[in-house]
């Protein structure tokens, strides 16, 4: 299972950039805490980090419960494309909104079928007893 | 532990249904990323989803503590109500926030259980070595 | 793993406490549902529960990989000091928003240790075969 702790700890790291980018998007634009909104720009970042937050609510479960029931391996590299799919999400949605289908969709993707393969794994190995 | 995988996936899984239909009323009542807030109908949907991800930080930890400390088939028994509740809360937060209590209330009190419950069981197993 | 298992029962109490007085002060400044912000007082509370739990997505993997790789009651011990951080952080910012650097930092430096211990210690678990 340590593919799956590597590729977790990569998302979890990801998602403290960003995090430290809404810090520097604060300074930047003149908001305050607890203000989470002020002008465009910054919305765009706080939005790219709240939502890569509420992606990895679901994503560590599901990537561990795959890892575990149906092949580690496997579920690493799934887990690297979602972790992939959350730059490129990134990368669009800062200059575009509209733009962030690609990026977001490499994310939902890979996290359903995490969780499908998940669910069916488990389930298997709860009727083979 | 597959009982306890099974009902995380199916919270998971609930989880992305009400981010998809996040989504559809953002197309509905035509709120564009990255605004979060529009008409009363789109908050009560985005407010619902918001909620279920606040609970699931929780519930995915406590869930598995009690299924390793405790006991795993009534742990996944206590995490059905909790998500049976959240669908609960659901309808009735979308009819009207104010009546949102009983689904609420199902999920916090199904929650502190397994919390409860599995720190006492970590400190039981803890101090017996 | 049983320290691990406490601290982050512990840690979900914490948010659990937080998230029954962003309730109380609904009541008390009449923010009702589906609103999320109304007077300062109400936005500072209610930032202190979502920045908690924005930081208990990414706490709760590391500190288990950690616990998992590198060792449990070092992990418990880091992880018990993020959340006094927590604490601290909350006291600060209901007082003064700009004065949340030192509880906030606690809890930063601490989940970076295990996040930072937790990928060198499954990267070397990994390569040990």
């Amino acid at each position: 299972m340590e593919a799956i702790a590597i590729i977790t700890i990569l998302a979890l790291m990801q998602a403290y950039l960003f995090a430290i980018q809404v810090g520097q998007a604060r300074g930047k634009h003149g908001v305050k805490a607890p203000n989470t909104s002020g002008n465009d720009d910054f919305d765009r970042v706080f939005r790219v980090h709240q939502n890569t937050l509420e992606q990895l609510i679901l994503f560590v479960p599901a990537l561990w419960i795959f890892g575990l029931y149906v092949h580690a391996l496997a579920g690493a590299g799934i887990g690297l494309v979602f972790v992939i799919g959350r730059f490129v999400y990134r990368g669009a949605y800062l200059k575009d909104p509209a733009s962030r289908s690609l990026g977001f969709g490499l994310g939902a993707v890979s996290m359903a079928v995490l969780m499908l393969g998940g669910l069916v794994g488990a389930v298997m190995s709860y009727m083979a007893g």
